[in-house]
C-alpha cells in the first residue's frame, strides 16, 4: 500500500515539477528571446500555467496521498520523507492563501512595481509610499493566512520560509548583529588606509570587444565544469540563471569599456549553473531533489565569484590567458590586477557593492524590512530610517532616495524576507570553502594550475547532489561540522583586505 | 444566462488556447535553443502540458457550457457560433479517443519514427515495414474511435478533419484526378523543350556569406510587412514558423554555396508568419479566431514564395538589391535570374521539387495513403506501388526506396491526411491571387516598384482577419466568388512555363 501511495506521490509531484520547469522556460524566453509585443500573450500563458500548478498543488488527491504517507510514520524511506516534508510545506502554503488573495497580491504588486519604476525615475518617495503601504498590507494578510494553525510563528519567519526554509528572523538577527559592526569597522580601516599603492579598479577600463569577452568567458566556465551539452549562455539586461539538470541557461551582460561586470557576472552565474547541473539525476524532479534554499544557491555563486574568481591563484592562471585575448592588459601585473578586481569603494548602491560592503547592505535591508513588517517602522519614516542606518553602517548618507529607500525593486514586488538570502550565501560560501580546504589540501596550487575540478567535485558531492534532503542549517552542519557562523566570512575578508590594503 | 454561459465558454476556451501557445513556445525552443541533453526534460514538460490540455478539453464543465450554448439555437452571435463549432469538434475528437489509445499512439509513432530514421539511413524498407503496419493499425483504431456516432464518415475523412476541416477524400480525389494528368503533360512538354537557352539554376551557386544572406532577407520580409516587434527570425535545421499574433517566430536554413534554399525558405515562412500576425487581435485566442486550416496556411506561404517571390516583377525590384549584397551576381540579367529560380528539374524527392512537379508528389502520396488506409494497398506492396505511380506521374522511377517509399517522415508519425494540405495550399494560393488581381489592378507594377503592401493588405482583410470563422471551402467562395478549382493553379503554371521554356 505504501508503494502504491509512494508511486502516486511521485507521479503527482513530478508532474508539478515538470510544469514548473515549463514555466521556467517561458520565463527565460521572455527575458532573452521574446519580441517586445509578445508580453501580453506571455503573461496569459504564464497565468494559465500558474493556475494549473496551483490547482494541482491544492488538489484533494494530493492531500490524501500526502496524509496517507505521513500516516506511515517512521517507517518511510528517508528520501521519501524529505520529499513529503517539502511538498507538504509547499502545498500547505498554497492551500492556506485564498485564491482571491493570490490574485489581489499579483495585482497590487504589479501596480506597486510600476509605481516604483516611476518613483525611482523621478526620485520621488511620495509617489511610491502609498503603494508600499498597500504591499505591506497584503503581505500582512498573506502571512495572517499562512499562520493558521501555526501560532507563535512570526510574520517575518513565514515569509522567510518560502526562500530559506529552516531559517528564522531571530537567527538572522543574531548573525547580522555580529556581522554589521565587524564589517563597518573593517570598512573604516580600509578607508583610512594609505592612499599610495591602493588597489585601483580603473585598470579594468579600456576597450574590450564583447565577442572576445564572450569567447574568453566561455572557456572560463568550461574550465569550471559547465556542461555546454546541458546548457547555454545568452545575453540579457540582468544576468540570471534558469533551468535545471540537463538544461541550465546562463545569461550575462557586457560592457565594452569595462571588464569587471561580464567577468564576475559570468563566474557568479556559472556557480549557480553548476549547482543545477550537479543535482542528483535520479532525484531532481522530486520535491527534495532540487536546490536546498536560495541562500545555499547564492553560496555557490558567491563562492565561485568571490572566493575563487577574485583570488590570486585563479588569476595567476587566467591573467596570462586574458592578456592573450586583450593585449592592452599586458602591462598590468598580477598583484595590480588582483587589487583592481577587489578594490573597496563604498557606495550606497547595493548592486555596485564590493565584497566588504555587500553584506552591510543586506544587514541594513534586513533591519528595515523586519521593522516594517512588525509595524515598528512606519512607511512614512522609511527614508529617514534608511539614512540613519547607512550612517551607522557605512558612515555615509545617501544624497537622494534613489540611493536610499527607492534603491531596490524587491519590496514593491512583495519580496520581504528575500534579501537575507544574499548575505547567507556569502556566509555559507565562506564556511563551505573552509571545509573544502580541509579536504583538498593543495587547493590553491590546483587553482593556480588551472585545475578547477577539485572545487566542482567537492561541491557536487557535498552540496549539489544532496539537493534539499536536509534543510540548509542541517546541510551546513553535515558538510562543515558546525552550524552557520559569520566567522569564516569575516576571517576571509580580514585576511584578504589586510593584505590588499596593507592594514 | 447566455451571457454568463458565453463568458464561461470564453474563459475555458481561452485558457486552452493560452496553454497551447505555451506548448508552442516549448516546441520552438526545443528546435532552436534547447541544449542537446535537455530532450528528456522537455519531453516530460510537453507530456505534462498535453495531459493538462486534454483534461481541460474533455472536462465535463466545458461539455455543459458547449451544450448549453448549442441549446440556444439560431439566436447566437455568429462569431460565437463559429467558436462553438470549432471547440465542439476539437472536444469531440479528444473525448472519443481513449487516453490509453493516445498514449499508445504516441509510443508506436515515436518508435516508428526512430525505425524510419534507421531504415532511411540504411535504405532498407524491410526495417520500416513492421512499424508502418503498426502505425496503420493504430491510425485505424483512432479513426474507429472517432467514427462513434458518425456513421458514413470514412477513415480518411476523419483524419483529414484535423488538418483541413471541411475537406473530403472524394473532393480531393476529384481535384487531384484532374491535376495529375494535366501537370504530367506539362512536365512532359517542359522536358522536351529545346536545350538551348533553358533556365539554369546553376546561376544561383557561388559563395554567399550567410550573415549577408540574413541581412538581405530581413529586409525582404520587412518589405513584405513582417513586424519584427511582434516576431523574430532564427536558424534551424528545417525552416518553420511558430507562434501567433504578437509573437511569431520564423526559422530558416542557409547554404553558403547556393542562394535558393534560404531565399525561398524565408519568403515561404514569412508568408506563414504574416498570416499569424494578421489575425484579428480581438479574436485570435478564440476557437474560430486562429488560422483557417493547414491548406489555407500553406496558401499564404506558397502565394508569397511562388506566385510573388518567383515572379519577374518581384525580382525586377529585388535583383539590383541582391547584386549590391553579392556583387558576383552582377553579370546575371533579370530574365536569366527569373529562369534560374524557376528551373524545372524533375526529381523524385518532394522537398527538392519545383513548382510544376510539387503537386505531382502530393497526388502520388494522396493516392497511396488513401489506399493504405482503406486496405486496398498492403504495406508490403508500397514500394512497388510507389514506383508505378512515379512512372505514371513523372515518367521516372526511383532508384532506391530512399527516393521512394522511405522518402518522408510523415507516415511514421501517423500523419495520414496531412500531405494534401500542401497541394491545397498551392491551389488556394493561385485562386486567391487571381481574385487579388481583380481588386488590385496594378499589382505587378506595385510589386516591381518594391511596394508589397497591397498584397499584405488584401490578404489581411480577406483571409487573415477572418480566422476560422468560415471553413476553408466557404472562405474560398466568399473571397474568390467560386469554389476551389485547380484551374487558377494550372493556368498560372501553363502561362509561366510556356513563356520560360518557350513551349
Amino acid at each position: 500500500m505504501t508503494d502504491d501511495l509512494a508511486q502516486r506521490f511521485r507521479r503527482l509531484s513530478r508532474t508539478i515539477h515538470d510544469l514548473q520547469q515549463a514555466q521556467g522556460v517561458l520565463d527565460w524566453d521572455q527575458q532573452t528571446m521574446m519580441p517586445r509585443r509578445g508580453m501580453t500573450q506571455r503573461s496569459r500563458q504564464l497565468a494559465a500555467l500558474a493556475t494549473v500548478i496551483h490547482d494541482k498543488l491544492t488538489a484533494p488527491e494530493l492531500g490524501e496521498v500526502i496524509a496517507g504517507l505521513e500516516g506511515q510514520g517512521d517507517g518511510l524511506d528517508p528520501l521519501l520523507a524529505a520529499d513529503l516534508r517539502e511538498l507538504r510545506r509547499e502545498r500547505d502554503r498554497a492551500v492556506r492563501i485564498p485564491e482571491e488573495l493570490v490574485a489581489e497580491r499579483a495585482r497590487v504588486c504589479a501596480e506597486a512595481q510600476a509605481a516604483w519604476e516611476e518613483a525611482y525615475e523621478r526620485n520621488s518617495y511620495p509617489l511610491f509610499k502609498p503603494h508600499l503601504e498597500r504591499v505591506l498590507d497584503i503581505v500582512r494578510r498573506v502571512t495572517a493566512a499562512l499562520s493558521a494553525s501555526r501560532e507563535g510563528v512570526g510574520a517575518y519567519d513565514l515569509m522567510l520560509e518560502e526562500y530559506e526554509p529552516g531559517a528564522t528572523e531571530a537567527q538572522l538577527r543574531e548573525l547580522f548583529d555580529g556581522l554589521g559592526p565587524t564589517l563597518s569597522a573593517l570598512l573604516g580601516r580600509i578607508l583610512d588606509a594609505p592612499r599610495e599603492g591602493r588597489p585601483d579598479r580603473e585598470l579594468l577600463r579600456g576597450s574590450f570587444p564583447i565577442a572576445a569577452q564572450e569567447r574568453f568567458l566561455r572557456q572560463v566556465i568550461e574550465r569550471m565544469g559547465f556542461d555546454f551539452a546541458a546548457g547555454r549562455v545568452d545575453r540579457s539586461v540582468h544576468p540570471f540563471t534558469a533551468g535545471t539538470m540537463h538544461d541550465v541557461r546562463i545569461t550575462n551582460r557586457y560592457r565594452e569599456d569595462y571588464l569587471a561586470p561580464a567577468v564576475f557576472g559570468m563566474i557568479h552565474e556559472a556557480g549557480h549553473a553548476l549547482y543545477e547541473q550537479g543535482l542528483d539525476p535520479e532525484r531532481y524532479r522530486d520535491p527534495a531533489g532540487g536546490y536546498c534554499s536560495l541562500g545555499i544557491h547564492e553560496s555557490q555563486s558567491r563562492l565561485w565569484e568571490n572566493l575563487v574568481g577574485r583570488s590570486r591563484p585563479f588569476w595567476s592562471f587566467h591573467l596570462p590567458l586574458l592578456k592573450q585575448v586583450f593585449p592592452a592588459l599586458a602591462p598590468i601585473d598580477l598583484d595590480a590586477f588582483v587589487g583592481a578586481i577587489n578594490e573597496v569603494r563604498p557606495s550606497l548602491v547595493r548592486v555596485d557593492a564590493d565584497e566588504v560592503t555587500y553584506n552591510l547592505h543586506i544587514v541594513l535591508r534586513f533591519r528595515l524590512e523586519s521593522a516594517l513588517l512588525s509595524g515598528d517602522l512606519d512607511v512614512a519614516d522609511l527614508p529617514g530610517a534608511w539614512r540613519d542606518q547607512t550612517q551607522e553602517l557605512f558612515g555615509l548618507q545617501p544624497a537622494t532616495d534613489r540611493e536610499g529607500a527607492l534603491q531596490d525593486v524587491h519590496w514593491s514586488a512583495g519580496l520581504f524576507g528575500y534579501f537575507p538570502t544574499y548575505a547567507l550565501g556569502n556566509l555559507y560560501g565562506a564556511q563551505f570553502l573552509e571545509a573544502m580546504r580541509r579536504d583538498v589540501t593543495d587547493l590553491d596550487e590546483r587553482i593556480a594550475a588551472g585545475d578547477l575540478s577539485p572545487i566542482k567535485g567537492w561541491l557536487n558531492e557535498k552540496i549539489h547532489s544532496q539537493g534539499r534532503r536536509y534543510l540548509a542549517p542541517e546541510l551546513c552542519e553535515r558538510v562543515t561540522g558546525a552550524p552557520l557562523s559569520p566567522e569564516p566570512a569575516i576571517g576571509h575578508l580580514e585576511r584578504k583586505y589586510i593584505a590588499l590594503y596593507k592594514l
